[in-house]
């Protein structure tokens, strides 16, 4: 089943039914009105939001509207949680390395996790707005997923089962202030601006067998412009799968529904297959070469980020993003 | 004025409007129904709860309640956002030179603040519930602000307006685990469960002159157990106030409706006054005598926080709550 939540003018949109193709979309209003009140009440609304689902597919519902992800907000336009993890060890590694720090062997066994802004997630097509080139602006692209309600000190066993939703973002970072974040310890507040996450969140299901229970294995294939960036598989060297991440986020506390957990910057040991963000680009330049050639993003720039099925379809949309200039005396002119 | 939730068996609750003297409650559900929904629409839920709190207190309104703090949600059940500053750095200081650490001078001139989970906040009397006391339980009394509609880059004299509601929280720590989390430097995600806030959020013109736009002017009393913990002023050696914290959070990114921002544990230089959480008086007592007398909180014990007005009325209503044993197997048998 796929889900969007399309622009009406409010904070949390409407919730409507894609189809499969996502050629068109139908308000889910009878159902649930929002996405968050959907996942509120998952156990009743999923299985009247799958014959819905089943019905466009096909062909029998009337009053469908033609699906434009330049109309999405984020499937959760604002979300009571997000936690990102850095399930792809080796990305962090060789950013440590490129550093000249030592990464602890810990990281291997116990997950490296952030928690993030949930208020404000941007829409596919909404542009990044920000107010400083010199931040060293950069995009992540990850797979995220959404959970039910997830008890305290679940195990990664039974986590499998709160896992309703399966979502891509753009976890777009400042690298310069990254750096400055982490000395503090405190973790990511000016680093991190909002994300940006793809037009439908599909239920695991959608995946086919590419879904195993707890990593997504296909490529995540992002573009810089015009350019491939990079099309790691999300199923490779993810050393934590999504119910190990769940119940490191539910150690000490419940989740709860609609909680969104990220898997970190996909990224895999065979560099061939390109990178998921700039700053892994950067480290094997400068690992390679000892020199930085690829800069960060420049204002105008666009960032496309996507995953297709095996017969090359897309399955959650595209994230399709413009960089722009934002200036808070024009913001609070208007 | 006086808000409060109330407990009604839903995620959120009921909004209800709170007498001056927290003896009589009436629901607001004909202005809102929820918390999150007054904030939604705040230029207009506001003059009418305003109304309904006039009236209530000159005994115009039927249909109350007795205001029973057991009955109480958190102001927030679920909140999109919870930020918390270091604003007392003091504090900081004090802790990392117990710890044989060097606190960068940076410090004091940009202010330290996690992300923080707020999916799910627990009411003012709830239990603590946590798996195991060898995680260094603490509790942490703090001052919040609930703001508006935050833009990106709003200046700190600009933030002043945004300032909506103030409450007091228990900002429960895992000390033991804070230590591992901060080397890791990806902030707090295990080391911070659940916070619970006071009965009551109150619009700053109910403190009076004790609100200077900026910083609450009064003692925070905390007790543990029947004891008298601590009574810091929260308008002493707060070196960030309210509206400087929330220009740094909202510096990279927009703070919505609802955005509750923490002062961090309130601590004074004069240390007569105790302390507002244990790992600071195991801190001055280290610093004093080389060793650490006070324990880390046991099952069963309670914690008190409350704030009085002048004439020694409570102005927040208490946070009193008992730590509990929490166990997986029983919550999923359950």
């Amino acid at each position: 089943m796929k889900l969007a939540t399309m622009k009406n003018g409010s904070r949390d949109g409407s919730l409507y039914v894609v189809d499969r193709h996502m050629n068109r979309a139908v308000s889910a209003a009878a159902i649930a009105r929002t996405m968050q009140e959907a996942l509120d009440e998952w156990d009743v609304a999923e299985p009247r939001l799958k014959q819905l689902y089943n019905d466009l597919n096909e062909g029998h519902v009337s009053n469908t509207i033609p699906f434009d992800t330049t109309r999405c907000m984020a499937p959760l336009p604002r979300a009571y949680q997000w936690v990102d993890g850095s399930a792809y060890v080796n990305h962090v590694e060789l950013v440590r390395k490129a550093r000249g720090v030592e990464m602890p062997p810990s990281f291997w066994t116990d997950p490296l996790m952030y928690q993030g802004l949930s208020d404000s997630f941007i829409g596919p097509t909404d542009d990044i707005e920000l107010a400083d080139e010199s931040w060293g602006i950069d995009f992540e692209a990850e797979v995220t997923v959404v959970t039910g309600d997830v008890p305290m000190g679940v195990t990664p066993a039974d986590a499998r089962q709160h896992i309703k939703l399966i979502m891509l973002v753009n976890d777009v970072s400042l690298r310069y202030m990254a750096k400055e974040e982490l000395q503090k310890g405190f973790g990511f507040v000016n680093c991190k601006p909002t994300c940006a996450f793809s037009p439908v969140a599909v239920t695991p299901d959608e995946l086919g067998d590419a879904w195993d229970g707890g990593k997504v294995h296909l490529p995540l294939i992002t573009h810089r412009g015009d350019t491939l960036f990079g099309k790691p598989n999300a199923g490779v060297d993810m050393v934590f799968d999504f119910p190990t991440l769940i119940a490191h986020a539910a150690k000490t506390r419940r989740l709860t529904a609609g909680s969104v957990v990220g898997s970190g910057t996909v990224s895999n040991k065979d560099t061939s297959v390109g990178s998921s963000c700039i700053v892994e680009q950067q480290t094997l330049e400068k690992l390679s070469t000892g020199e930085v050639k690829t800069p960060f993003l420049k204002f105008g720039e666009r960032v496309h980020i996507e995953m297709l099925d095996k017969e090359g379809k897309s399955i959650f949309g595209a994230i399709n993003q413009k960089l722009v200039k934002y200036e808070y005396a024009k913001k609070k002119a208007a």
